[in-house]
């Protein structure tokens, strides 16, 4: 079975734990991660999906923390604060550090980030075929009040918002700089169109999934896939599970529930791009709310606790998957 | 007192805190530091040198190790060598790394070395002025045998003949790559021709202090500089008090020894560049060597084994300066 997940970071990292856990022989999943959180920092090329996926799936994430590296110092950053040199409040770790060095000075030798990212997991070994979504650089920024600007707002970077202002100011817009322009990376259509499922985790339906559907031609793929097209709701008990995303939702008009964010994403039969959805049995009402929707909704236990629990939730989905296929 | 001095990075450093020590309010010192040994590693321009000097004169370096920051830790160069990146022999640690990202991204931006230099050093307060010898990008290479290649020969970078090699292999010849197209740095040659002395510490003669000599323009400053020049031998009984710059002085042809080094830089008086020379006590017979020379020799404790020492020395390194100028 080919299997290919849409993917941002944290979430749907542990998510994809759990799907390659219950891999048989034979079964490859391709995982197309988001890019447009990817950021220039101290001149260094940071992607902070794709190294959440390849950290997590390669064994180097700490799991306590959710993201950086295991083991991790902060030396580098003192010095970089030190000098006086901006932003502070990224977390850059020394180990974490090592890996964007590689990838800027590869990059630079011409090397395309999808080239840079089969290269940093030969070390890591995913388990996966990790695959950006675009070789080209597409930016998400925020749009925030800013009463000092003449027109009252001011957009700033995904990453300043997320980790400076730590999503506490209300969206009032989000801009995707660069995606008209971008195209897929390569072997991207393909491994959606070909696949025998496609998979989207529970990950941030705007700022990570929303994205990669926006980069030219992969919202076709999606809606043109032989496979069917399932997602898990990344909001259980009308709140998100992990991170922010409540305020990023709200600020742009989308329900903050398991049934608003299936809605959001549309039915494939009509216009949209999931077949399936997965909802936590607390939100078991959401299949009732999707039944004009032409959304197929199963309600079963969504929280990653441990990876049994992951590898069940992540069975679920492909049992979904194939009463759809069929 | 308007004081310039030439000098390396960690023997050279260790001399200027002495100096430093003594200088008296409304002196300033001036040093102009090697550059030639400078290296692009993994897309970041390093300056052993220029570091070894701000570190040192700022309190941030190793003393125990001699070169490097205190407290340092070495993970991102573990997880460079993880990835499999070359090379793996340069002893990078984390806060020194966000030294050479600040200079990278800096340079990237369009400043030159000698601003970033200044702006590094607003972090670090050296209480000198620190000027790379030039802005241009100069390199020492080491000729050594090679019996696979076609002329038996081939040429290292220093950081590789010197830190990879610890200098175990004969040295055949010098080549500084770059040298002949480059320029000083911005008042470089100011900060000699008006010095009311010229130092020259105990550096290597070679690969420290005459790289900086071979920059177009600082040999002839030198050599018509208004103040005396002074140098403090590097060699104290037959040997490197430090480093291994014994392979390399033999290697060139070059007597190691107080006298051989002082003979080497020749007197200013006689086409060379050095008017007085400092030898340690157990040298007391370079003096008799020099006496044909031109060169005013001076024998004193040369070791510096605490800032007491060290200071006494750059005292008497002044006092024959004085001595010198009337």
């Amino acid at each position: 079975m080919h299997l290919t997940a849409l993917s941002g970071g944290i979430g749907g990292a542990r998510f994809l734990t759990g799907l390659r856990s219950i891999l048989r022989p034979g079964d490859d999943l391709t995982v197309i991660g988001n890019t447009a959180d990817d950021v220039w920092l101290f001149g260094l090329k940071v992607c902070p999906d794709l190294d959440s996926l390849m950290y997590t799936l390669g064994g180097g994430i700490d799991v306590e923390r959710g993201w950086g590296r295991a083991d991790e110092t902060w030396h580098a950053k003192e010095e970089l604060a030190a000098y006086g040199v901006e932003p502070t409040w990224f977390g850059l770790g020394d180990r974490d550090l090592a890996t964007h060095v590689v990838r800027t000075q590869m990059l630079g030798a011409g090397y395309t980030l999808t080239q840079v990212t089969e290269a940093l997991c030969v070390r890591w070994q995913p388990g996966v075929r990790l695959l950006p979504m675009s070789d080209d650089r597409v930016e998400t920024h925020i749009v925030i009040d800013d009463e000092s600007a003449a027109s009252g707002r001011r957009a700033v970077h995904f990453q300043e918002y997320w980790v400076h202002m730590r999503a506490s100011v209300p969206v009032r817009g989000v801009v995707e700089v660069g995606v008209e322009q971008s195209k897929p990376g390569p072997d991207v259509l393909d491994a959606i169109t070909a696949a025998d499922a496609v998979i989207v985790p529970p990950s941030n339906p705007i700022v990570s999934i929303g994205t990669i559907l926006e980069v030219p031609g992969i919202r076709e793929a999606v809606r043109a896939a032989t496979g069917p097209v399932v997602g898990v709701s990344p909001i259980v008990g009308g709140a998100a599970v992990r991170g922010m995303a409540d305020q990023l939702l709200g600020g742009l008009g989308i329900e903050v529930s398991a049934s608003g964010v299936a809605r959001h994403y549309g039915a494939r039969s009509n216009g949209g791009v999931v077949d399936g959805w997965l909802v936590d049995e607390r939100d078991r009402a959401a299949a009732d709310e999707l039944s004009d929707a032409q959304i197929a909704c199963r309600a079963v236990p969504l929280l990653m606790s441990d990876a049994d629990a992951t590898a069940t939730m992540a069975q679920d989905t492909l049992d979904l998957a194939a009463e759809l296929a069929r």
